[in-house]
């Protein structure tokens, strides 16, 4: 029977991906449903960190750089690359997902200089819309931004977005995978229409990177930004990527003309060249021991495999589904979550009206960590290689009970502001 | 007698910072001097980051946001403002140096929209020059960057520079130290001249921060950024920081506008509003590791004193120059470093035309690990709580023994590139 215990753990017998679970840190009985915030750590990050810290800067100092400092963007990029469907030489490992989105924007509106329409969706992070319109403030306030609607507040149809897309529009971009409801766009179908206007398209990964398979050199894609602190399991905050299509990178032109981005940074001349190929679009001198704390998860995902990790991901979301429509759906919750298996990332939503006290009740006394996402949302990531199918059947049969008991009214409904 | 050993260790046994030395990695015999390219590792450092890995990070999962995390950028860069003369709320930590500096230099120019000249200086780090010059291109090439020229290659008179700074000045922006000679400007009077004609000063404070004494507020400047990886022993690629004088706060606006820096970033609104006060200087999520990693350093500078630390400081570079003259001056080198005391930071650039092969050779022959910078240049970091007046002696020495013993000559004088 689906909703027995017993039911998860013969899921569990039967993952071939349960092994990875012990290349992670688990500490206690916790039910971690956060991993889409900040991913679990890798057992061998702790060694890499303390390698770094205690060998290559407090023994090597300056000649650290020597011993894969220097090339840690582009070869750290190569692996991500290779969660995307990007061959080598076309992403970098670097500054934050912000940071990277404005470089990106305003290199490609400049590839673009007569056209001033920007399409994303308001679906899309809302950070990312922040960068957008901080960029057209710069410059000049002479583009728009125009967001496709949300259906429901989970879907957007692919003929609402295409009918924005026009012969003025310079780039459209979106979240691949939308933070909230995890709503997963048809990346190839939206490229080719933008391309067919002649826009540039500019894809937010963040939430796909490492559960969704991607194929950006294969759909075309020119350009894509994203995060490596979710399921790529990179640390706290840690730095992000940005990839340019190979054909764009001698024309594409990054705003921060950094010394990591010179054609000769050692050479010490006070003209700005940009580098050949991808590297132009470093800045500044990257954070090293966040930089380096990420290629140990990538190692592990990449040997887990893409196409196993997302049909993993979607049997765990589609399982999460039929609990919820078992037990969650009779008792006032309601599904922020597209239910077409192709239309979904590796995250469920489910929504109640008491969510944000539930969602407290939940992590203060049923050792459950989901995400509260306002209004009503209580988002569940279930990162393939560190959540169990028993670690679902948990967090449902827990919502149940929060409900159930009325555990909630425990907590006042006021937010708590963090800071 | 100077030239001798014993001289140095009678001044290490009466240099009250001495014990500090204790407090950071030192392994085996290497005389390390390039504290001001990458300063040593404090022993706390250590402690300090396996715990953000194991403890906050492994266990604490997306809670260790609550533990420290947030409120990093500002509680890091109140420690930071404490060694810059600048009061609270006026310092973040975070992004690159190249990123902090792209962010300010596009808030002065948007002060001042009417101005179309930037003042800068040929001793200028040359990355500080791209950036600008990247600024300048973004904002459609009306502005012009004019350098003033050094004098001998070391200094800057302080009326060339005021020649160029008129009633069309935006912004003047100078490596406070330059990175090359050690030349130290006087920061009151070229803020002073040029807020007589209105313009704003941004001072990039690298290689004075945490051996020079600087009074931001007293001086009344507009602007700052500097890096971390140097004299404050944060770590490889540490991210760096900004200060933005506090009556400038509401008026100036970062051109990145990331979440870090909206006024409430959980909100998830679409529209963004910058932050109270420095906050919107933030961008993106920072890169915690490398950012908790800063911390420790400056708890021991801090305690050390900036006061006492330029008095150690300058007593070595007062020594080190004796003992150029001494024994270096004879045979063949020359100094690139001001001998006016008040005109110089904390390294000493010895020049010599076979510089290039002597610094190889000092690096894989004779345990000293000094930093070259082209054409000439041997710079000699002495970092005040890392470095001894023994350390000193045996730098001097072994520069002598070099080219005594023409052990130079094995290293071809072709330049290694750095990839």
């Amino acid at each position: 029977m689906i909703t027995s215990l017993e039911y998860a753990q013969q899921l569990d017998a039967r993952d071939e991906l349960a092994s990875y679970r012990a290349a992670f840190i688990h500490d206690g009985d916790l039910i971690y449903m956060d991993g889409n915030s900040l991913g679990r750590l890798p057992r061998a990050t702790v060694d890499r960190v303390g390698a770094a810290v205690e060998q290559e800067w407090g023994r090597d100092l300056i000649r650290g750089w020597h011993h894969g400092w220097y090339d840690a963007p582009q070869r750290i990029g190569d692996k991500i690359g290779g969660l995307l469907g990007a061959g080598p030489g076309q992403v970098l490992a670097c500054d934050s997902t912000s940071t990277n989105l404005f470089k990106l924007t305003l290199a490609a509106l400049a590839l673009r200089p007569e056209r001033r329409r920007i399409v994303s969706d308001t679906l899309n992070f809302p950070s990312d819309l922040y960068i957008i319109q901080g960029c057209i403030e710069l410059l000049g306030g002479r583009h728009e931004l125009v967001l496709a609607p949300a259906n429901d507040g989970m879907h957007v149809e692919l003929a609402a977005l295409v009918d924005l897309i026009d012969e003025q529009t310079a780039l459209v971009t979106l979240s691949h995978v939308a933070f909230k409801s995890g709503f997963l766009y048809d990346m190839a179908a939206v490229t080719a229409r933008a391309h067919a206007v002649g826009a540039l398209v500019l894809w937010d990964l963040s939430h796909s990177a490492g559960v969704v398979p991607i194929a950006l050199d294969a759909c075309d894609a020119d350009l894509a930004v994203g995060c490596c602190y979710k399921y790529l399991n990179g640390g706290p905050g840690a730095p992000a990527y940005l990839y340019v299509r190979r054909e764009l990178q001698e024309q594409a032109r990054s705003p921060i003309w950094g010394w990591f981005g010179q054609r000769a940074p050692f050479a010490f001349g006070l003209e700005y060249q940009p580098a050949a190929g991808i590297d132009r679009f470093l800045a500044g001198t990257p954070p090293m021991l966040s930089l380096l704390a990420i290629e140990p998860g990538l190692d592990l995902l990449l040997a887990a495999g893409v196409e196993r990790m997302r049909e993993k991901s979607s049997r765990l979301t589609a399982y999460m589904i039929d609990l919820y429509d078992a037990l969650l759906a009779p008792i006032s919750y309601t599904l922020g979550t597209p239910r077409e298996p192709d239309q979904r990332g590796a995250h469920v939503s489910v929504r109640h009206t008491e969510g944000y006290r539930i969602n407290r009740a939940l992590i203060e006394e049923l050792d459950v960590l989901p995400d509260f996402r306002e209004p009503d949302n209580i988002r569940l990531g279930l990162a393939p290689l560190t959540t169990s199918f028993a670690d679902v059947w948990h967090t449902v049969e827990r919502l149940r009970r929060v409900v159930d008991q009325r555990l909630y009214l425990r907590y006042p409904a006021e937010r708590l502001t963090v800071t």
